[in-house]
């Protein structure tokens, strides 16, 4: 087949630099256009990027002159636009996109609780895709507009859903320890977080909140019901590079064995692996038995940056029916353009069914 | 009067060292005698430590020739010992200076849940000093054995306690992060916690769930009657360097306004100041307004090591009355050798009232 | 005597707050007036800054309200204006400071190779001062401006003192190992330097090597001679927090012994210490024998910031003359605040003779 | 052909497990026999070792049983041995199984200087194989001891080695910043090197100097002709977790261009590359333009850890010829690992001939 056309706004940031990382060799997907900041517009990729990751820029991508990140700017033979772009922007240029027709899958946060707006975790709810249609309804353009989640809901509810399948949750209680590379690449001052600790995200634990009750939701006639647990969030920046780290107490409805939660989070699998979609992880949970893992240098890259890394699953109280776990995400990866390239390929494969 | 002669034993570990910092200096001490590792004895101080802190070395300390750190080693014109020995070691010795009459204030872990050994937070459980009538009657011995509490457990007990004048609490959930000298001087390599986090440190979660519970005991006819709240427990350890991190959420027996709350946190005082102890931070719980405070580097030396610094207090379910707030205090001076020092201070002015 | 008034410009950033943490106590100065950034003007100082250092901000000075930092806002009855100011804005307002009569004693980089500008290592050039006249005759205005070196230079030019006075130099080679705080607060994002090493700053070795051959120029008829030998310079920057290093290799002209090198470091002191200024440490060079020191941990309190501290002085080839030195400062206060501070004092006292 | 059995001494350390890591899939060798401490013995290498590795251990290796690492408890069927042993022990165990007749590979430091022991850096001074005779002869056994260089000194005589086709040179300045791993696993507490530099690592800089003119020496007749130039040499331990990054000054004995000397680095290829051997890089020496690199994160996997970077090339000073760069080497790979595992290609290929 002819490969499919993408865009990628914002694509000289981490996240953007993520995507190419990803999208380079991707079988389905051929990078057509990149954009950045308006400054860097007309320059060779290379030229503009402050590239950081490991495997080196692509030869030809580097060649690629930057478009404008205007949504006029985007030429029309791109099929699918990914965005990377800053939340301050991102909004209406993703909205005047879809007006043009484009399919935005997207890593920004606006429009992300909007009820017809699919807010998508792949194994967790790929059916929610289906908003599409009251999507098209109610805003009466062609293109379409779909959402990952921001990156530690996206890490938080992988780990859920095993669970739930299980049991319902009184309360979900959560302490997380997130990278630098969370606040992008020239997000966060050196001087503030080296040899420290910032105990406070801007919108961080709001999000994480909502994000995760929309996603939990069940879908019902084109209408989410949202789950009825409490979810309590403390949201925090470590010192590390790569990867976030949750803490995450579950207070379960029912009693459940460990061993039967144990066995149903080392079995999970879904709809993407079944597919056998090219960015979706063989094993999306890997639990790690030793009691000191996951560990953020050691695990960020299981599953290509696509697994997430469970450990420490214990019962704390078999009278209160309390589970701890610790669980371990590649923010720029499963948090970010892993997610939204994923949301892609069941769009194309399950939902569209072209593929 | 004539100061009191103190020793040191473990003196060229981190707490070692904080326990020389603070004693080189103190009004009612003096260092008589310092001891290490076997291999050390004899060795000027100044050969055998690898000094670590900001304040230089004093000079006159530098110069002193280290003794053995068996029991029968400490000479018996010392007064008091400190005792900042390995838990591998510490108990034999411990016992042995105690049955030759010695006060022994102990940063190690040994005994700290015996019933007629006081374990003291200063501010927090004064009265259970007390028990060494019990431990007088049981052992037989002219000495004393009291413990300061594990670094984490202190300053969470530090910051419990204004908030059980006002109410008790069904369950706590806490998740710290703690820093590398909590691991001692030479205790964790490099390689294995820079750009990483550890979930997991030995024995800490059972220290702190069980050591808070017994210091937040109730003390009625020489025994201690636990409080009956639930607490969940996770340790990890993060790349800094000084002071622990601790994310606490309460779920308060009864309603209890977030005013009132902050009210009792920030106008906290107890016993050690009204005595005006020498090593008493005059507001032992310094609570912070701005929303990305405490953090470890700017927060570490509040009241000279001693405070303990809050913020992020929040209710986070008015319903469910969840309380959520962040807490920091300095591992290795309130949470080991401060700590140790405030409860010599604490057994002289208070229990012996001979100063 | 009345405390002469001063203006900060640049007040909140890294070197402005030094500036604060030094001129707030100080025996003969008075905070009259701060100004940062033109958006934060009107707001108190302590909603404007991130407050970085670990003494807290002063009470009285977080309550100061920001004025502004174009030459015509400062008043007229500010004494002396230390400028903290970025390059890129500091030319044209010192000039104009300068213009209006105010003595500016200044950070930033442009202006320091003229020819009539004092650029003033206080141990070192003391003499330099005397440009002033100069300066007057050429400019034409009442004021004056005097700078203080780049961070790196005020390190090395105070270590290369005392060696100089037994003999030149054939030629030095200096690697510096430059901390994060030299790139300003918010200058250089964590991401790019944890776990990493930039091999390269801007300017800084440009820097280096000509504002030491002008500080080591001898004064001779209002003009400066510089001396003779090569400079090779490589400057990176490290994952440090504060405080640089320097590797200085020197071929020493003639033979010297390493004792007669080491006595001379060792006992070098220079007019601000025999002028008993406020800010000059009792010793600027302080020696260190022990084979692994500097470090900068360790070694960037000494002297309150104000002193450099050497080691591994070594003669590494006897015949070819081949000095070898390690040596340390901290960047933000001998290279910065601190030295400005100090400079200030030398102007009052030994230039003018006023106190 | 049938796999060629190796085993590895010291293999649960971070050396040992770079080691396991490149020999797992390689197309000659086969792992036969692991062993590490007398402690770990008979353990399997999972239970034994903390792999640190980003490619998760290989389930065949982690079920080894751990062997003995003394002489005796190789067994006969090992056709090589690669020595990661500590220097206290390497040597005793390494003349045993020489003269039990295998074919030592070592990265361990006694012996290095031996002048019938080959010190090779394979692109550098491959001809030194030839060494061998000269050790039967004189040492009369059957087997083969070969080392590798110390990790600075593969980094840099690798870098020499063009420039050296050049022209002599008078004299070489090396400031080097040497990572975490270089001190072993577990060989450097994090509180001494985190937000730290320590200016001094015990025997390298003798290493360096000495090893450096072993392996640029001329072999005439099994003699080692030492070129004349000085080195001098200062060796620091800065906080990033691999490769070691190295500032070199050259005085280059005549005047080479700096377009000569670039164009000489960027294609120097040796007899590995033409041999072809698994373990060569493409390109042994990769030079970078950006006037920023290279950097210890982003360059230390180039050529899969094999290739050394290099940038900042400059002349200094063309009067004087003095040329300056920057070069990073990947310490535990082309440092030590990778270096070992070519050295027995290049043995078996180049001077058996028996591949």
């Amino acid at each position: 087949m002819d490969k499919i056309k993408v865009a990628i706004l914002g694509a000289t940031g981490i996240v953007g630099q993520r995507f190419i990382e990803r999208l380079a060799e991707h079988p389905w997907f051929k990078i057509e256009y990149l954009a950045s900041s308006p400054e860097s517009k007309g320059k060779k990729f290379r030229d503009a990027v402050k590239w950081v990751l490991n495997p080196e820029l692509p030869e030809d991508i580097a060649d690629i002159a930057l478009g404008g990140s205007k949504a006029d700017d985007v030429p029309d033979n791109v099929d699918i636009v990914f965005s990377a772009l800053p939340s301050s922007v991102a909004l209406d240029v993703e909205l005047e996109l879809a007006k043009r027709g484009f399919t935005v899958i997207s890593n920004s946060s606006p429009l992300r609780l909007e009820a017809d707006i699919p807010l998508i975790n792949p194994e967790v709810n790929y059916d929610h895709m289906n908003l599409i249609e009251l999507q098209h309804k109610k805003r009466g353009w062609r293109g379409v507009i779909i959402k990952n989640p921001n990156c530690t809901t996206a890490i938080l509810t992988l780990s859920l859903a095993p669970i739930l399948n299980l049991t319902n949750i009184e309360y979900l209680t959560i302490t997380t320890m997130q990278s630098i590379s969370g606040a992008g690449l020239k997000g966060l001052p050196a001087y503030l977080i080296y040899d420290n600790i910032i105990p406070y995200i801007e919108n961080e634990e709001y999000k994480v909140k909502n994000e995760t009750l929309k996603i939990l939701s069940k879908l019902h006639n084109h209408r989410l019901i949202k789950p009825r647990f409490k979810i309590y969030v403390t949201a925090t920046r470590v010192p590390v590079l790569d990867s976030h780290l949750e803490v995450v107490y579950l207070k379960l409805l029912k009693e459940v064995s460990l061993d039967e939660i144990i066995h149903e989070l080392g079995r999970f699998s879904s709809l993407p692996q079944r597919l056998n979609l090219p960015t979706a992880p063989s094993k999306p949970i890997i639990l790690r038995t030793e009691i000191d893992r996951p560990q953020p240098r050691l695990d960020r890259c299981a599953g290509n940056g696509m697994s997430i890394v469970l450990g420490r699953v214990e019962s704390l109280d078999e009278e209160e029916n309390i589970l701890r776990y610790v669980v371990l995400g590649n923010n720029t990866v499963r948090g970010a353009a892993g997610n939204s390239i994923l949301i892609a390929e069941l769009y194309l494969k399950y939902y569209l069914g072209v593929i």
